[in-house]
């Protein structure tokens, strides 16, 4: 059995708050100042460019990677860490679409990120007019793959409502029609088992500031099938992804297998921030994450069912097609999660109307979610957020 | 007069060692320790997500972009900070490609980074084949400027020679041409003085980890000349380079000049170390730099000539023909480096015989030059590189 106790005594959870929206941004896990600290002063300070090499910098993104695969279900050695989602997405769109080269239609859902939607416009702005991005509601996505279809680009875990997308019925279906596959684990990693190598996924890419709490802007990475991870082009093709990157050579030659995703110089310190917190999951098992999840998000949905009449659930009633966050819709939802927060239990808000809630089974516990229901339901039945400064909007991430 | 003195003094700099590799990797400013470890402890810690409005985290790549918009000439608001130099190399070539929509030849030289022909490469690879990467060698780039040529991609100090492009004069000459420029400063910015505006340069790109001392993996920033702000399509479109971000819309709706130019969340790790960083540079005149840089250079060279008669000189003789790096030519360069840097002194070596030494202004005295000068004469004079250890080649960046 998995450590809870553990794990929860790895973060620092301010004083006083309960943390709903580790699905957006995790908390610091304690050794990660220190891990941080060293690679400043010690790493960076006394090795400087030798570092490189002395400090393993230039080996961390593979060395990240496979902790993460473990996490994914992925094949070791087929896992890299760098640049941010959004590029990982256009290259691991861009190489697909090259294994498929005589299709043009990306499939992907209205429920998908936007940032994943954008980069598929900019990629087909450079390919040209034959290419099409198709977008159907989540669930006309499976009646959605046909053998016109050259790739499926869909996020597992709906950012808003967090449904879940059946990843390995719809790879098998995206197979059978000769569709090749991109899958979004942002919401994914660290907050629900996932099987790539089960399923057959083709491509997957997610982040690890969410439920892998590596930090703010921490890297992103990237999953290629070993079936195709020697044929699968980077597209964009740096240096540091070169067969031979210290030769120099005037032309591009791509390296072996994953090592080809890299692209430039990688974030020393964000990756060290990460390395500390991938720490964290080297004793937990991904099945009691996922009972501890279930349990903290059916809590949370009865809780506020029984107080909050005004707030809708948005999210999948059956937990099984839920990742680890809930959601309710409320009109005025941005108001009532500034007046939450300013009661010190953070979730976030997504247009128009979502309320969202995180809840990372790594450092919360059953007492905080009663605690968070409890404070909703104040402000939900004293009309609280009722107030001109809540009411007021500001970018939140 | 800059007070160099103050400068020198804010770097940590290890004991004995003489670095001369800060055009790879700046050392660590003293203040990015603390600050690093304030963003993380402090901002990360006990702000978590709301960190990017309350700890001005959204704001970062702006605002640090404007601090090395000043040292590159660049009109404010016009600079931003983000990815990757090979992801920004991507970003600025495929928007200064679609400026100019009825040509389709890319002119580079055999003397730009490789990564930059890489990333070239990669675009092309999904434009099409009418698009083509034409090298040329460096002294022909002028020539080479017709009204074939749809856009330059210039990195202007040549990061293995020191080779200085005259970037007013080839700039002048491609818009005489209808030819778009995008010039990499990846060996220019903090080095010499820059000056976007003055010629009228399109696009620039370079990296914050070498003179500008971000630390590993600091990231990278982009300029677009105001002219083009509005129009520049920036191909990689993530959701934080959208016009309404957190309204999150389907389709991608470009945001307001600079800023359309981000992409995905930015690294604000990394951006705390280079905000530190960038601080030093506040009362540091970039003539002053420009006349020390020279001074140093050319008393290394002097010390060489006159000590190392096996070296040959690799950089242009005319100092203002020289970026801020001076390189020597020794077939067993590669030895003679590993040497050098078990002796303390530290540059680098890049292929296939090109000993690199950078000769940065603001933490090195004319003692470290004369210092260095007497360690290589003695390893040259002592054969002290042949060894079976120094002469195995490992990777370096």
């Amino acid at each position: 059995m998995t450590d809870f106790t553990a794990t929860r005594a790895a973060f620092h959870l301010p004083e006083g708050m309960i943390y709903l929206d580790g699905n957006s941004l995790g908390p610091l896990p304690k050794s990660a100042a220190a891990r941080v600290a060293q690679t400043v002063a010690s790493e960076w300070g006394d090795h400087l460019i030798t570092g490189w090499n002395a400090c393993g910098w230039m080996d961390m993104p593979a060395r990240l990677g496979d902790q993460i695969g473990r996490l994914i279900g992925a094949e070791a050695g087929h896992v890299v860490v760098g640049d941010t989602l959004s590029i990982k997405v256009f290259q691991a769109l861009a190489a697909a679409l090259k294994l498929n080269p005589h299709r043009r239609v990306i499939l992907s859902d209205t429920g998908n990120f936007p940032s994943d939607l954008y980069m598929a416009e900019g990629l087909i702005s450079l390919l040209g007019p034959d290419y099409e991005l198709r977008l159907v509601a989540p669930e006309e996505v499976g009646a959605a793959i046909t053998d016109e279809i050259a790739v499926t680009l869909i996020t597992e875990v709906d950012y808003r409502t967090g449904r879940k997308h059946d990843m390995a019925a719809l790879t098998a279906k995206a197979h059978a029609n000769g569709v090749v596959t991109v899958w979004d684990l942002a919401h994914s990693a660290g907050a629900i088992p996932v099987d790539l190598a089960g399923a057959k996924a083709d491509f997957a890419i997610g982040c690890t500031y969410k439920y892998l709490n590596g930090g703010p802007g921490a890297p992103a990475f990237i999953y290629v099938a070993p079936r195709h991870a020697d044929m699968a082009l980077p597209a964009l093709s740096g240096w540091l992804g070169h067969d031979s990157p210290f030769a120099f050579d005037l032309g591009y030659k791509a390296g072996v297998g994953i090592s080809r995703m890299r692209v430039g110089t990688p974030p020393v310190l964000q990756m060290a921030a990460l390395d500390a917190a991938l720490d964290v999951w080297d004793d937990v098992d991904l099945n009691d994450l996922r009972t501890r999840s279930i349990d903290l998000s059916e809590r949370f949905i009865a809780g506020v069912e029984a107080t909050c009449p005004d707030l809708t659930l948005a999210s999948p009633r059956n937990a099984a097609e839920r990742g680890s966050q809930v959601s309710f819709k409320f009109e005025e939802g941005y108001a009532a999660m500034q007046a939450l927060i300013a009661h010190k239990v953070i979730g976030d808000f997504r247009a128009p109307d979502i309320m969202r809630f995180g809840f990372t089974p790594l450092y919360l516990i059953l007492e905080d979610v009663d605690q968070a229901v409890e404070r909703l339901a104040r402000i939900m039945r004293d009309r609280l957020w009722d107030t001109p400064e809540f009411k007021q909007r500001k970018a939140v991430t």
